[in-house]
């Protein structure tokens, strides 16, 4: 059922209008920076030079998504002219034809080296996808996301505001984008300044060409980072077996494409492939699934026996993911910023199992009991089954480790770019979370008619 | 894999030992009555004669179960001559080379009409598939359960106390069973009473042949009637799908064997099978089982429109099933004899969805919303998959009608035989609730060591 | 701080306007019959007579309030002759001045035997202190509930209803409101009726002079009975000292007033004090109060110890309460009709005290242990203090028994008129209970914007 | 109520058995440094010198505590002869008599200076009780729990473990402490360290003239640093009141005491008092304490809006306090190294108010609204209740800051020194919390019999 492969034109000399390029062709990914700040728990976006290669995520199965994404696409080719536009195979192969320009593609395993920022379209589902696209890598680009009509805790931006949203987030770093340097106290502060902390260096003009510099001056981008979790799956010998578990649905992009070729792929994906965790951004959920039995599964943490849930299933979540399943389940709300890990159980049979928080650097390993006799089990991570897990085997889950790495750059962590108000006070920063909490989530919604 | 069906000899007349014979040999289904009293929320049971056709159901995948089963089996043959033994088919085709006389079988549609006693030899899943094989039936004979290990909060008698148990069952209504009677305020009483009051006609002598007579007088046995849900399955044009849906084991009792001749079945059966509803002593759910998506439901009750639930699954539960799947879910604690229905949702994607009781005469309708666009849900009564279930379709549910039939006998409802202490005094009816509470579900459980 | 008492003047038949006279001079309570039908759990009100003495409470501290009280109680004594209007102490003279006509009043102890229907202006409060008035006694006459702004759960009807309301409600059991035997199937079914079936007897003319006669045939008003706790507090030597709490705010009406003179005290309350038990619509709390430590409560049921509850307290609720302070503490939601008892832990020191139902007779006693060492708990009923409690003591409750007398009418429980819909359908029922958990409670509201 | 204070002899010259000095007389206070590692999120004691001022703090009101206490105080006088023992007044006019030494004693706001390390003797309540002692102050010495029987999920060490307990803590930091450097991997390593590596500098011998230096080696004492929660009450007119708000209690030290005169306070407490902040060890609760009504109270996060609570109250607590009273209310249990702050309602008038965790730096307004109309509502804080909080102030919490100050100390937080196995594998460090869960709280405690 995937659509007919496109024709892969490989060399951009020759593009022409709809062609369908591979991203081998594209120069190498920019990494931004991340500025902290001692009043405000977001980071502000700083490219070093101006962003060239996006991909661009919309939904699946959403005529309505893929107009607005070709109207996105529209809007950064002709006023942003250095940018390449990147999309999924599947998506490619659906809008190559509406645009007037060439566009790029790749399977997933070839995105990481090559795409500076993710743009998607729809809801937190979507924002999953892009993420799964870097769920083996510790560097993800940052992701501009806006939502479609369908609910979205995750999804930042509303389309109307697409113009703003991407300009911004383009602007970063560049000279026009600084407003928060313009107020008097910062430029006192910024005087005394020493010259060796780069960000008062000159920035270089490889904004200048951008057409609608007139737009004024911006602010620069905030990024909420949200952990994730590092899942590793272990046979009973303990050798991880990451790479032989399959994703088991026809939608995944994965299924539509020949292997990608041997030369693509990283050294370390080739030769170290034990080592390689998946990096979940919701949660690992392991669920009896069909199975009409309870699942029973070992719980340890750093190393010690914590107990036997028996039970639907249990989840290890994020922070970022205690508003999806872990909800559901009972578990308490937690700000994405805290350093935790959250444990959860499925409908356990048990009156005292209580959801846990553990620091994010525990080290959980959940264990297919052998009592579980033969059943098997369904695994899943962010929402995608992984089959393959049989009774036995153990999984693994710890959070990732994020911070700054020593060539200044952030390693760890998904960069959500956070919506800004259109008129805001340039020194407000709301990371959204308590709006969430009561427009989408109706927190503590009051009882009482209308 | 199933046992090859084992020679089925029709007449008992020339029957051997380890014969099996087809429960149409078997003289009718005795049906007792249950007396209720104004100090004890349980039913006094009373045989109008002795039980002659009892059901053995031991666990399944249990060795050691099946022993025992052997072993009461011999204990019930030798002193209790009148008594015919009845199993099911892949059981007694295992058991009957170890029992020095022949055994009764049929499939599940044929015991309605001829069992009057069943025992169970297990955990609380052996008493739910005894009473799945009344499924169909609003008058189940009482069973009396063992719990065999395992832990049940159903199971009512420990098999070392197998003697004193089937005595008590198989003599209530016999002059030895009415200690009860024998008190001096129960003798007044019963002075003052009419002669038409059934109980005090003389009771025939039907239990006199039985050896154990000098074992003493005895309790009349106790019963706990548990409620059931009744549950129909409607297509989208509302006509009831019941006898379409299939069980989906292979552990199913109906797969091992070839459909009952038409003659067998009883004419409601035949005429009418759209009316004919499952019976659950648990509870019905509905559950995204593999689905990796969150199942929409629309719930209905008494015909007003109640709230569309967007969660893993949604069960409607007896007070019997509170203990179960429901208390997993998060729902409350019911006492098996408060005469209600619960909906208790299973991960509802809600902060506000609350678990809700019912009367038990209520008419709930769950409707497999058309947003499940073509995902098919899972269909489960007291845990047992019903497949063929799809979007579009209603689920009908409503508490099973209990109480006297004009003949004086009861109808609904499943009446557990209640475990009396060995030296109890006689006046007290402890229905074993707050002891299971407390003994195996650690209900409230002290903090502290030890 | 309680307004100067106005004189009170004994005898109607000098009574001017504005005087307040006491109840003493109203002739005795009309008792309505309640009908039941198998196709609806409402039952229909069917005075005898038109109602005649009717105690109109509003709401205290809410002076719009007062004022729709004045304007209620100016139509139903303009428009329906007969009928004398009741108030309590505080309000009558609080509102005499504003009244036409000569208004009775009396303290609580008197106003049984009086009053045949009651009407409340304001929200769940003030159900509770109406229901609180007929806390002693097992017949609660009628009550119409007008919510008035604040929310009202409990509370039916709105108050710009109120000629409706009050017409039906005083109409209900004369010819002209029994649309409900007009339809040809009740006809059909009416012709077959035998005679000795007193609803057909030709009913008497007692309504005949009601001037909005014109207003056209309207339904009997549908009523929710409500179950209620009887609560009995023990000493340690196990008597009752029901007689010997007080209520602690000085909003208490009883307060207010001298003692009721013991001529006007019912024998039964005279001679057998211990006997009489508070009856609460909602339930009896147990709670530490500002005693900074934890509540130690022993828990019985049926005579069987279930638990030592460690907690901020403890609560026992009917399932109308269920949607009161139960909620907050987590309990399930009960329809009203469920006959059950709930036991709610209030903060339990626990991972495994789950909420508990119980049959609506079982029988509960909670222990003030003497673990509390010298603390004081506090008790209350329906969110009205009973100081007096102390260690060592035990509170017993039970469910009220409801069911029709032997003289055909109906003890026990609270019956409320369930509001009709302005146009709707005579054959729909509608408790209003679906309506109330979306519209109020906002039950499982679902995500999103909007 | 208060014992009479015994003779305080200010000058220890001149001391004599039986004694009771003022600590003044004592050296200033040594505080210790820790350690931590990278394979472990315990951190290990070291003092510079050893310690010599001990406040010991046994449970009140336990005759056999105070036992306890007189053997623990007697084993370190005799074998660590330069250390002095402090206890609070009341303790210490207990026990003087039978100690044959001098004691030294203060009101609590002298202790901080003094102070190098506490013993508590008790149950969890103990251990508040020595927090709140240092409720003012950021830096708090480090405390050698032991749990007496009553359950102590805080508590660390069993009395009959005082001698192992008290020589590990008191030689942390000596040569002979350092078991954890013998092993051929640390010398290893340790022969690659910079010299500038202070922890490798010589030790001086302060612990030589220990008489049990012949007891052998031990490791360090490890140590659980629990982060606190700032809290400050501030007037309509946003004026930090928390100098004005009394404790309640009469068993408050505070109480038994003339004011501690001007002199000794330090500058900070006399000159800032608006700054100063409690520190909670479990949590900030609100609560409508003896009032019947509903609290209302609004909530503001990092300055925004989040919600008006309608409830019992609510508790902001630490992951500390996640076991104690949020646990209660129904939060999640968090691990004491999560850097969290927990907002839990306590019964809550809402179906969709669920728990939440915020990071730890964040700051949380709580508001009495002025909704309350004129109802007082309790503050209390680690249980203890601060009165004088009225409608319309406002309460701020946030995270205290913990980390190494300019000086290589540790600022923030509370030193809880976690119990070594006896004869542990010295490379493991548990923090004990999987116990706890299991062993006290009866974590998911398994369904069955025994
Ligand atoms: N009973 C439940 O609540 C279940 C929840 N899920 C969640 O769905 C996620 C996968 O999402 P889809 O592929 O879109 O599946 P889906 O189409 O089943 O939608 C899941 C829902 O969760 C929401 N969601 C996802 N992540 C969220 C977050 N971090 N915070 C708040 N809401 C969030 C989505 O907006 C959507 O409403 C999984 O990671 C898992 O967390 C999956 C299965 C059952
Ligand atoms: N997450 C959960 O709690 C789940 C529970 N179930 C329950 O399992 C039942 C089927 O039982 P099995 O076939 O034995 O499956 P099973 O082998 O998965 O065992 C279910 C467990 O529930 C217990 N149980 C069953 N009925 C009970 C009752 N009324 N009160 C207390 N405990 C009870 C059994 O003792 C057993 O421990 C279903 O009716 C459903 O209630 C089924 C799936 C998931
Ligand atoms: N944390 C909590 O939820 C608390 C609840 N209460 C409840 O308040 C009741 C007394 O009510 P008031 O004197 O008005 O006190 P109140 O002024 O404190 O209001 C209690 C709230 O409960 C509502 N309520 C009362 N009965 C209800 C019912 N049966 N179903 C749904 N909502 C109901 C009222 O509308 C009001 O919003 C008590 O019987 C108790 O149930 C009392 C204290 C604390
Ligand atoms: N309903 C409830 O659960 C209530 C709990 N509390 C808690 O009690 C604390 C004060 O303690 P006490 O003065 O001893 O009062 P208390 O004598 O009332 O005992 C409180 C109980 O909480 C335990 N506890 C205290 N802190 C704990 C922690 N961090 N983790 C686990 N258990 C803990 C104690 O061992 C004791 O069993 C407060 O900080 C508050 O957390 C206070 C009032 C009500």
């Amino acid at each position: 059922t995937a659509p007919p492969s496109p024709l892969l034109r490989p060399f951009s000399a020759t593009a022409r209008p709809h062609d369908i390029l591979h991203v081998s062709a594209l120069p190498s990914r920019i990494k931004p920076k991340y500025k902290d700040s001692p009043t405000s728990s977001l980071l502000s976006l700083r490219w070093p030079e101006p962003p060239r290669n996006v991909l661009i995520i919309p939904k699946f199965h959403a005529p309505q998504v893929t107009l607005s994404a070709v109207t996105f696409a529209k809007h950064v080719h002709q006023g942003y002219p250095g940018v390449n536009l990147v999309f999924e195979r599947r998506v490619a192969s659906q809008i190559h034809e509406s645009l007037p320009f060439p566009i790029y593609t790749a399977d997933p395993s070839a995105l990481h080296d090559k795409i500076d920022l993710v743009a998607t379209l729809g809801g937190d589902g979507t924002i999953l996808r892009a993420a799964s696209l870097f769920s083996l890598h510790s560097s993800v680009p940052p992701i501009l996301s806006f939502s479609m009509g369908s609910l979205g805790f995750l999804g930042e931006w509303k389309f109307d505001e697409y113009k703003r949203a991407w300009r911004q987030v383009y602007m970063s770093g560049s000279r026009v984008a600084v407003t928060d340097l313009q107020d008097p106290h910062t430029q006192a502060a910024a005087a005394n300044r020493l010259p060796n902390d780069e960000d008062d260096l000159p920035l270089h003009d490889a904004w200048s060409h951008v057409r609608g510099k007139s737009m004024g001056l911006t602010r620069s981008s905030k990024v909420l980072l949200r952990h994730r979790l590092k899942v590793g799956v272990y046979d009973a010998e303990g050798v991880n077996i990451n790479n032989q578990l399959m994703p088991t649905s026809t939608a995944e992009p994965q299924q539509l494409l020949p292997p990608t070729p041997a030369a693509l792929k990283t050294s370390d994906e080739r030769t170290e492939p034990m080592k390689r965790a998946f990096h979940a951004i919701n949660e690992l959920v392991i669920h009896r699934g069909p199975n009409p039995h309870l699942a029973i599964i070992d719980v340890y943490v750093n190393g010690r026996f914590l107990t036997e849930a028996v039970a639907d299933g249990i989840l290890v979540s994020t922070p970022t993911g205690s508003t999806a399943y872990s909800l559901s389940a009972g578990g308490s709300i937690m700000h994405p910023l805290v350093k935790a890990l959250l444990i959860t159980p499925i409908c356990a049979r048990s009156l005292s199992f209580r959801p846990l928080g553990l620091p994010l650097n525990s080290k959980v390993v959940l264990k297919l009991s052998e009592k579980n006799r033969g059943r098997e089990l369904e695994v899943s991570i962010d929402g995608k089954r992984k089959s393959g897990v049989t009774i036995g085997m153990e999984i693994r889950v710890e959070g990732e480790t994020v911070g700054r790495t020593p060539d200044g750059g952030w390693a760890g962590g998904v960069p959500c770019v956070i919506r800004s108000p259109a008129n805001g006070n340039p020194t407000e920063d709301d990371d959204g979370w308590v709006g969430g909490l009561n427009g989408l989530l109706k927190f503590n919604y009051p009882f009482g008619e209308a």
